[in-house]
This record gives C-alpha cells, structure tokens and sequence, in this order.
C-alpha cells in the first residue's frame, strides 16, 4: 500500500472561491458577508474535481491513499479575524471529509487549524477536536506563522503554542508544519516562503527542548525539510556547538521529513542523509508544481518514481516509506486501517 | 591555486567588539557615542588574529586566497540609522583593506555596504567607490534585508536596487547576497535566516526579469545556494509554469553559487545539478559552524575535502571550481592576480 502523507484540495469547485472572494469582501463591508449556508457544492460536483484530478493521476502512478487537507495556500490566516478563519477552516475542513466519505479507500482527512496573527491557538481546539472526533482526521496542518511572511509569532518551541501540543499529544496526532500564502512581496509562496518555513521550523526546534516538554510530540516537515537535508552537516554542526545532543537523538524521534522534492538527485540526497524511519512518501500532488519535467517526460512531482530509482533504499526500506512510517506517525490513519482490515 | 570566495573577518581584535558596543549605546544616548578615531588597532594586533586562525587554517588545508569581509552576523544594519551604518561600514572595511594589505598573497577585500532599513541604497555607493578606489576591493555583500528578518525592502529586483546595480556593472564587481544577524526570534541566525536569504534571493530572480535590465550584472549566492540545488526541479518547474525561460538561460549567467555545504552529500548534490561553471569553491572559514565533525574527524567547514572527494568532479572542472570560475566572476580579482604575475 502506498500513502501520500501530503495532499490538499487544490481542485475544489469554484464556487469555493467564490464563496471566499464575498467572505473577504463582507471584512471590509458586512452587508456583503455571505453565510456558509450559501456555499452549496453537490456531492457530484466533489465526485468529478477529485476523479478527474487527484485519483486519476494516484492510479496513474500507483498510489493509494492521500491524507488529504485543505488547500495550503488558501488558508490565507493573516486574511481577516479569528471569526473569518474559523468559519472558512470550518468550511474546508468539511469539503475535505466529504471527500474522505465519498472516497474512503483513497482519502482521509487532515485538518486546517483557524489560526489567525497575534490570536490564542487555544482558540483552534475547537475545529481540531471537532475534525478528529466527527470528521476522523488523522492530523493537522499548523501554520508557524499566520501572519503570512511576516513572522510575528513566536517560535514553535514557544509555551504560546502548547495547547495545540497538548491536545495533539492526548489525540496522538502529528502536525505538519505548513505555512501558506505569502503576502510579503519578498517572498514568493511555493517558491521561497514555504521552504524557509520548513528551515525555519527545523531550527526552531535544534534551538530549543520542545521534545524534553512533549517527548511524543511529531512534527512532520513537508517539501523535504525545505534546506535541510542538504545542510545536514551545517544543522549538525551547529547542533554540536550549541551543545545539544546528536539530531537523532535530539529531534528525530519527533520530526519527519515527506518527499516533496521534485528531482532525482533530491531525493538520493534525501534518503542518503536522513534515516529512512524519518522518511514520509509524500507527493503534494496536485501542488506547486504541475507540470511535465522536459528532462525525463515525466511529472515533477511524481515523487514515487525518484524513490523507485533511487539506489539507496532497499525493498523493506520502500515499503517504509510508503507505508510503514506513515502508519507510525499516523496512529490513528494505521487505526482506521485495521478496522477496514487493511 | 585556490581561491576562498567567502571569508569574513569573524576574529576581528575584541576592541573591535567594545567600540560597536560603545556606538550602539550612543544611539540612545549621544554622549557615550565614540569617535572612530578612538578605536586603535595596531597591524600587530591584526597579524596575530590572522595568523593564528584563517591563515593557519587557509595553510593547513591548502587554500591560498581569500575574498575577505567584514564579519557578516555583525553587519546588524537594522542597528541605528544610516549614519551608524556607515561608521561601522567605514571602519570594518577599512581593517579588511589593513588585513589585505598586511597579507597582500592572501587576502583580498569585498566589502561591507553602509545600508539601513528605509534608507536609499544609492547612499551606500560613497563607501562602495572608496573601496574599489582606494582599497581595491573586488566585490561587494549585499544585504536583501537590511531589516534583520522582517523583511520589509522591496525585493532584488525591485528598481529601489538599481543604482547599486548600475555600480556593480559600471566596476564590474559581483555581490554576495548575505544577510546579516536577525531580530526576528523566529529566525536562527546562521541555521535559519541565513539559507532562508538565500533562496529568497534565488526565487526573487526567477519571478522577475532582473537579468534583461541589467545582462552583466553578477550575484553570488551563499551557502551552496540557501535550499535551490536540493530543490532544482521544484525550481525549474515553478520557472517553466511562470513561462520563463530555462534557468541556465534565465538565471545562470548571473547568479553563481558558493560550496559553503558542510557534508559531502550535500556538495555531490550541488556539483550533480549545478552547472561546474556556477561553483565557486568557499568555506566561509572561521564562520558559522567551527567544529570537527564527529563522523569524519575533519572540520565540517573544509569544504576542499568535499570537493576533493566527490565523485562528480574532474581535475579540470575542480580547478574551475577553485580558480578559474573566481577570476571570471571577480574580474577585478583576476586582473589584481595578473598585475602580480599570477
């Protein structure tokens, strides 16, 4: 069985937007803020975004099961309040378990928090709880910085956080550590902004002892580790001079890397310099990057064939990867499975 | 011969250290502000902090010359206005052009730019002639993000930059993209805010057409490239759906990378994807990361010994690596190299 750890709805019904698009304007003028009961998306509607999209390209290239979330760069939490974070969280999260519904075998959900700047993520508990409990999600999306490039949040190794750690310990759920929209010019979303946040969160975590206060705390860095793989000698470098313990000692029983990386040598690397229980099949299909790689005629982001080809991993080790880890990390994912008899 | 394209003068004399700090308290109180002339440091002073540390490190691993600039972490140009910065600009790279001139077959300066947040950067350009004119420096550090992690200057290819450009094509010296130390707490200094620069700078290139103004402009960028090489497809996708051309057209005539990767991994996957004429061989010795790794008994920043060990190179495109590709990009270096009949 192959999982992609790491999926959004990316291809939701227009009307979405739509629904958005008036919700952001009823901030400015209230007259105009439609209710979430006006956002009407058929089941058959769901039905022809997803077979048309995700699981046609899934069965294309011989994955499974998606843990599927709502569109990252949609989160858009600087936009607005708390009131217009969560409604819109609320909104998104339910697409994505009807989904899951309409296609059991091949998506289960993961949930958008609705994070907002300078707000108490205590307030998210709520929609985290509801997501786990009715919808069966198996983890959530945290966002490091709501703000949306402008980094005004504490570190995630900051108190300002542990509620969300708390109830994600009770629940055994990990969080992937996954920014959205930038809406500082300097940083371009898919581009630079998502990356540095994975730098950033990695390293906030190498500074601290976050893991001492929650030793089952997982955190799940997407796109690769953003630049951390490839610095592995410089994190481990800089670990040893800030006297911390080794980083598998220090932080890899609780962090994770998936394999959004888009590129043979990417991904050798990867799987050369991490160890392989830390390794989440992972493909952020249908993502940043769509398109058809002139170099090898396949898609970019058809991480499955860079992990097939590469020498590093064994069989038992692929199977890992695909598989076994994300059952792992995902206890409750590994806990629905079962009871499907998988 | 080999050729270190970043070094910074990170063992600068402690006066050094006391006279800033004596500056920074006469921001809020100018009485206790110093005049540079109270800072004495005698050429004795600045042989023995050389000598015992990059050049003995330089001799011990066989690197003979080094692009030297003021200790990147302390720029701090978010500290004061622009009148601090440029004292502090003035005298660091004036002990840069004293350790060149003391060590003329090892040294050589680039320099430190007097930028502040909100300023002008034409301002900077005073201090840019001085150092080409008087001290022969051969190239400059340009910070993106004078702010110190808030990221609040426009992005590199903004017009705001222009008038350092004009310079820089008018002297023909390249700029290192480096940031300096960061304020912001979500940001690491060296683990974080520095790579998260760097592939900022790199996607702030690609979303623009920077290089069509300005066809023989010449960024260096840092630390292997922030997180790019690991994420080469991830970038040559997003240019392909921006509709650029590809970046060996796009961006590789203008940007080059340094090898400041502390594994070798990391440096067989830089000298896999990158072409061998964008790597320049740097250590950034004595830096960021200053201990011996504990899994090869070699200091992690003897970045020579990766590319001596790496599987990708041969003997013609390692000396490109070291020198040839140096004294292309600093043409200023290569005629100073050739004026001494090297």
């Amino acid at each position: 069985m192959i999982i992609d750890v790491h999926g959004h709805y990316t291809t939701a019904p227009k009307s979405l937007d739509d629904w958005r698009n008036r919700q952001i304007a009823g901030i400015k003028d209230p007259a105009l803020m439609p209710k979430p009961s006006e956002l009407k998306i058929s089941d058959d509607e769901l039905r022809e975004t997803i077979e048309n999209n995700q699981l046609k390209l899934m069965k294309q290239r011989g994955s499974d099961l998606t843990i599927f979330s709502p569109r990252a760069s949609f989160m858009a939490h600087h936009i607005g309040d708390f009131q217009v974070s969560s409604t819109w969280a609320s909104i998104c999260n339910e697409l994505c378990a009807r989904v899951a519904q309409l296609f059991p075998d091949h998506f289960i959900g993961a949930a958008m928090l609705p994070q907002s700047p300078g707000v108490d993520p205590r307030t998210c508990i709520p929609e985290l709880e509801r997501c786990v409990k009715e919808y069966g999600f198996v983890g959530i999306n945290l966002n490091p910085d709501p703000s949306g490039g402008h980094w005004t949040s504490p570190p995630l190794s900051d108190r300002h956080w542990y509620p969300i750690y708390e109830k994600m310990v009770e629940y055994d759920i990990p969080a992937m550590i996954h920014v959205s929209t930038s809406c500082n010019a300097c940083f371009h979303t898919t581009g630079a902004h998502y990356l540095n946040a994975d730098t950033t969160a990695f390293m906030q975590c190498l500074t601290s002892d976050l893991f001492k206060d929650f030793p089952t705390l997982k955190f799940l860095i997407p796109h690769g580790g953003g630049a951390v793989p490839y610095h592995w000698g410089r994190f481990r470098g800089l670990a040893q001079e800030l006297k911390k313990p080794l980083l598998e000692e220090h932080l890899l029983k609780n962090i994770f890397f998936d394999t959004c990386v888009y590129h043979q040598p990417g991904i050798n690397l990867l799987t050369e310099v991490i160890p392989v229980d830390n390794i989440l099949f992972a493909s952020e299909m249908i993502g940043a990057v769509r398109g058809i790689d002139p170099q090898t005629g396949h898609y970019f982001d058809d991480t499955k064939r860079y992990i097939e080809n590469t020498a590093n991993l064994t069989p038992q080790q692929r199977h890992q990867i695909y598989e076994g880890n994300a059952r792992r990390v995902f206890s409750r994912l590994d806990a629905a499975l079962k009871a499907q008899g998988k």
